[in-house]
């Protein structure tokens, strides 16, 4: 994996496509699918929502980091069998067919078989009990350039997910945002 | 349009497409492009993230109410070009190509064109201030079900748009969730 631009890391979630979030919690490393979550600044400042059943949820307040990893097309099977079982049960790495590495910055694993990982820092758990929310801030970027079909995914929650189609260039209209353009 | 079921209301939302979000003061409608959002509950619960230089964000902290609307591939340009300037200067409906009708719970108007339109109540403005975020949630929803083009589209922040293209059913998948699907 390469450096990918931290201050180009929004235009990774601003889409929301399925993620992988890891996390790690003395030896154990794990990894839940997740596609409630939404941009709250550019830098970036990412808001995620879990449920306080996923075994995630506590580890991510404790220990306050994790991996946010967005995955491709090919391996929507993968990522959606580790969004139907628990890392309270078993080794979901030993188990399904991913491959980790080492993050930089954060204890968490990155996924190389994920297009990207940003590795993040908690910076606000004050919304976790009321909404599931944990605010986060990414700290690093990485990019699997190798792979080659660079299509993510959407989760509409009920069994039936969205692969990306057809790219549209509109940046003649984003006369409001020429810093992005 | 025809009522759709506020049950499956989070199945438009889950997958992360740009939305148009209508709001009313007085007698000015206006509207605003989104794609910073995410899912907090089924029911559906909705945030949504603005800036507090939008012209909609003290409209919706003051009147409460908005409605969501899902577009379709097809007015992707009128879509993007109401997310690039302000209702503090124009009447978009009026200068752009939209049509709307009256909602059934809230005053903000429903957009004819658009795939889906959710009535929204605002629950929650105490993370306004913080992160520019409003906790929404949906009192009504209907669907345009004349429009033949059911592709969505996401923004990656920079000009760029992903048209959706084909879908999975990977239902058999699915263990954890059987209420869903």
């Amino acid at each position: 994996m390469i450096d990918y631009p931290l201050k180009k890391a929004f235009e990774l979630f601003e889409p929301g496509p399925v993620l992988l979030l890891t996390t790690k919690q003395g030896e154990k490393s794990n990894a839940m699918t997740l596609s409630w979550h939404t941009l709250i600044d550019f830098t970036p400042i990412i808001a995620v929502v879990l449920s306080d059943g996923d075994y995630s949820f506590n580890t991510l307040r404790k220990t306050r980091e994790c991996v946010l990893a967005i995955p491709n097309a090919e391996i929507i099977e993968t990522v959606v069998s580790i969004g139907n079982c628990s890392g309270k049960e078993m080794d979901k790495f030993a188990e399904l067919n991913l491959t980790t590495t080492e993050a930089e910055c954060v204890k968490p694993p990155l996924i190389a078989d994920a297009l990207y990982n940003v590795e993040c820092t908690v910076l606000d758990v004050s919304l976790a009990n009321r909404y599931g929310m944990f605010v986060l801030e990414g700290l690093r970027a990485w990019e699997n350039e190798k792979i080659t079909d660079r299509r993510t995914f959407h989760a509409h929650g009920n069994g039936i997910f969205t692969l990306d189609g057809k790219d549209i260039n509109l940046k003649r209209l984003m006369t409001k945002w020429p810093q992005f353009i």
